[in-house]
Formats: C-alpha cells, structure tokens, sequence
C-alpha cells in the first residue's frame, strides 16, 4: 500500500499515471493501424467509407451511480454506440472515449468502467476496441464514445428506405429495459436481475446488424427512444405508413407480463413507449426476407406517414432529455 | 416574439427543435456521404484508412464562461481538434460533436457555439464540417468533439520518428496562448486583443500538416501543454535527445515580450512552459525540408531520450488538469 493509499483518486496520482493504469484493460481494436499514443490513431476503412456516430452519457440524466456499476457503465457506453453501428449494417471498428470525472474518483472506479468496456466490445463486437481518448476532470460524471464502423462494401441501412409493402422487423429485447427502469425509480431491487441489466448494461443484437444488411433490409435503426417513436422516425424520413400489428404487439405484452410479474397493459406501455432497449428496428421487402432473430411487428404501406397499432394512430412519444429533468444530480 | 420568449432555452422547447436551429448553422463537410439524419453518418475515406481524435472541453479546467464567447468556444474546440488531425499530416474530414448543457441555456447560446465552430472549420479546415452530433443536458457545461481526417495516401506523422541530426521546427503562435491565459487570470482585460484570442480563440496552422507531411516530417504533434513537455514526447517515444537553441528561445522571447509588453522572463517561461497554442511542432532531416511557415528551434541528437535548452535539461513539465484544480466551477 503506498503512501497514497490503496486506493488513490484521480487527484493522488498524474494523468499519465491514470493512463498506465487504464490502457492496459481497454479493449484493442483489430481494425487499428495505429492505436493510442499519438494526436490521432489511424484506422482502417477497407471500402474507402467508414460510418460514425457519437453519444454523451450524463450523469443524472443518463445514469445513477446507485444504480449502476462503473463495469456496468462502460458496458453500456460501448453497447449503446455499437448498436448505433450495427443498425447501419455496418461492423464495428473503433471507439474514442472521453470521459470527465470528479476528482475525488477512485482510479480502481476508472479501471472497473474500463473492464465494462472491454466487456462491451467482446461481447457484442469482438474485433471492435479502443484506438484514443481523453480524461478530463468534472463534478458531473460525463461519459462521451464516437463509435466507427465498416460498410464491408454495401450500402448503408438508412431510415428513409421503408417501401409500400415492407415487412417491419426487430431484434432484441423491447420494453425490458423500460420495466428495468421503472423498477429501479420505485424501488423494486427485487425485480428480476434480467430486468434491471437490461436497463443497466443492454446487450443489443450487435451481429444482427450485417445480417440484415446482407439480407436486404430497406431501412433501420436501433430503438433508443421507443418504438413509436423509432418506428415514427422511419416513417417520416421514407413517408410511409407503418403499421403495427396489434395482435403481435399483444403476445409480447402478455410475454413480458408473465415473464417478468408485470400487468400486460403496463408491458404493453413499456414495449410501445418504453426505449432504450437499443434492439435493431429494421424493415424489409418481404416475410421470407427477414432473418433468423427478428420478430415480425407489422407491415409498410403509402402515406402519409405515421406509426399505427392495428387501427389506431401512435403519436409520437418517447424520452425528451429537458422535459421534466428537474437537474438534480444524485 | 413568441409566448415562450425570444430567447428560449434548452427547457423551452424540444431537443428536435432545438437541433432544427442549430444545424444549419453547422458547418457541412465535402467528405460526408452522409450526413446527420440516421444513426450514424458515412464519411468517406480515400485512402481506406482515417486518422481519428478526441478532446473534451469542461467548463471550469478547460474554459470560462465569462471569458469566451459561445462563438470563440465553438471556434476553438473546433481548432483543437483540427490541430490534432494536422500534425498527423491528415487532412480533416468530420466533426463529430456532442454538447452537454444546462437547460437554462439559450438556444441562441448554442446557435453562436455552432456559428463559431462553422467559423473555425471554415478558417482552418475547409472542406471540414459537422457530420453528427449528440445534444444532452447537465449542470457543468462540456463539449465533446472527435475529428477525423485523411492521409491521403501518405503515412502518418508520428511522436516516435525523430532521428540523430534531424531539425526541430515549429508553426503557430508559441507562448501567446499561454500569456493569454495569464492575462485573463490576472484581470488584464486591456490586454492585446490577440494575446486574448490567442487563447479563446487560437488558429493553428492546420494547413501545414499536409505541407510537413510532403516535406518528409520525420516526427510531430500538435503543442497542447508546452512546447517542453510535448518536445519529450517526441524524445521519449523516439528515444532521442531534443535541443532548443537558447538564442532562438532568447529572440523569441524578446520579441513576444516587446510585442505584448511583458518582461522577457515572463516571455520566456511562456514560451517553454506554457501551452494551448496548438501550433505544430515537428521534425525534418535537414533544414532544406522545412517548409515556409515554420521556424527552426533546434537539433536532434542520440539519446538518452530528453529536452534541453542549450546544455540544461528542462525538466518535464506543462498543464495536470487535476493537479491544483479545486473544482470550482465559476
């Protein structure tokens, strides 16, 4: 035990120190030409085209650290980028993470959100690593990943595809992580373990992404609102109809219910409105098209656009970061 | 004027209107294939490789509200960023940019920090823009940018390339940011305007990467914490010794003293110790190869690996951003 004490924060002991620590747990990409140490890294981008996509986890808003583990942070952090790649079509690459933490944090906090990472990646995207970074020091815990993937020379999965006729798909889990929230806002630690980590560390369908590219879907994106509102976002950038069935949506209500102790109409809220399940959205020309993994939730037709459950009309709901966040960091 | 004021804030109203402001004020980027709009946007990259860097800015450590302008921020987390891709010998590509922001905040707030950053792209970097972006909401304001850029088809400039009788040589301003800081520190705010910009608003040499990079830069980077520690850097990673010419510091420092009106000490340790220039120090195999614009320091020599100045060893020395840092946030 030094004189620093055992476990010294990032106030005890330098940046560079910090690093040393650090760098040797994340997750190495097999796409890095050059990895961490100089003012960039290079990575490759075998078809001449990479897709990248960035998201900033705050916490208070984004996440409680009574809530979650550090591990379970940086698995989340690298799950929900990933997830962003994959519903391109596209493999993941490469991360960048910054992360901004008081200073009093114990560095071991650093090396277990660290390990989450590392976790992230191999599970979800082995192959997919860390090339850079920055640590910055905030009383607001602040985590920030840009995420890289490769088209593997298709096309990218846009949400403005969706075509009269489509078949709507998904992948992954939907309205677990909801429950898992609201389990955890009232209190219920005794809810299933399954469904408080699919809020805490999700584990989207990140190989799901290329099958569905190689498998022709028209159109895609994870659902990290909800899925009216997803669902709305592809209706809207193709200017379709999309319709949900409502038998279907109803099953996966009852399912949930009896899985997880819950009244069907509140499944049935958490699968509609509920997000951050980060599960692949996709459409596709036909029923023989969809692959192995997804689920049929409904079909395209003409516009004007819109999200419906059988008849009825979805408005567009989902997580708005500034409504109702009264800004109480806890 | 509308029922919710002309300077509506982040609380006010959605985070899609908020960002329907902001994004066409956003500077747009001649490598996007795609841009913002889907879950991750396509850049293209020539020569199937990219560089990539990130960099985080925290309010308080990093920056001061009531020293820089929304526009000045914007401007300069885009110059930081575009300083790293450069000594690489890359050209930008993409910006990437996450904000996280009180919901006190005005939209016009962030409608100047866009306009700052289309400026700082425009200035530096042109042909770079914003091609995604993440908005969030949090009590310390922070931004987040990764930037990525293209080699095109040359290899990178490392810290680890500097060799025995190679030439140091430097572009940009060097000390200014630094007395710029102290200025504001210290009250001065009838200091130089430039000496103040210098450090809210620096304008690195981003086009000279590329210059280097053809003239066969043997090692570099960007000087983000004084030109003394980030010399060792290239010292250590290379294992060379460095040495500044102690005339060259010595005319340097007379002048950036006569110019600014501070003593030739204070000029001096400025130029050594201080840092956030973000111009690009870089090595040459000869003095035939460096290219106009930058200026000769020194020599570099066989190791052991170290910074000198004349004959003394400068000790490693620049910016903690935890060591004396008291979390104020102001």
């Amino acid at each position: 035990v030094s004189e620093k004490g055992e476990y010294p924060t990032l106030a005890d002991i330098s940046e560079s120190e910090v690093l040393s620590r650090i760098f040797p747990r994340l997750p190495t990409s097999d796409f890095a030409l050059l990895g961490p140490g100089d003012d960039c890294a290079v990575v490759s981008a075998p078809d001449k085209r990479f897709v990248m996509t960035t998201d900033m986890m705050v916490q208070g808003p984004d996440f409680r650290l009574e809530w979650s583990t550090p591990w379970q942070l940086g698995f989340k952090a690298a799950a929900t980028n990933l997830a962003d790649v994959a519903s391109m079509g596209a493999v993941p690459t490469a991360l960048v993470v910054s992360l901004a933490a008081p200073a009093a944090t114990q560095v071991r906090w650093l090396e277990e959100f660290a390990d989450g990472l590392h976790a992230g990646c191999n599970d979800l995207a082995p192959g997919c690593g860390v090339v850079g970074g920055d640590l910055s020091v905030s009383s607001v815990l602040t985590v920030s990943i840009t995420a890289t993937g490769d088209l593997q020379g298709r096309e990218p999965i846009l949400r403005s595809g969706a075509r009269d006729g489509d078949v709507i798909a998904y992948a992954g889990d939907l309205g677990q992580a909801a429950l898992g929230l609201h389990a955890l806002f009232t209190g219920q630690r005794l809810a299933k373990p399954e469904l408080l980590n699919a809020q805490l560390q999700p584990q989207p369908p990140v190989n799901l992404g290329t099958v569905a590219a190689e498998a022709g879907a028209t159109a895609g994106l994870d659902v990290s609102d909800s899925l009216a509102m997803d669902l709305g976002r592809i209706a809207k950038a193709s200017n379709v109809s999309c319709r949900l069935d409502e038998r279907v949506i109803d099953d996966l209500a009852a399912h949930l219910a009896l899985e997880y102790g819950v009244d069907a109409s509140e499944a049935r809220q958490a699968i509609l409105f509920g997000g951050e399940d980060h599960g692949l959205l996709m459409t596709f020309r036909s029923l023989d098209d969809v692959p192995d993994g997804f689920v049929i939730l409904g079909d395209v037709s003409e516009g004007p656009h819109g999200v419906f459950l059988g008849q009825a009309s979805l408005t567009e709901r989902g997580w708005n970061p500034y409504a109702g966040w009264d800004g109480t960091v806890s």
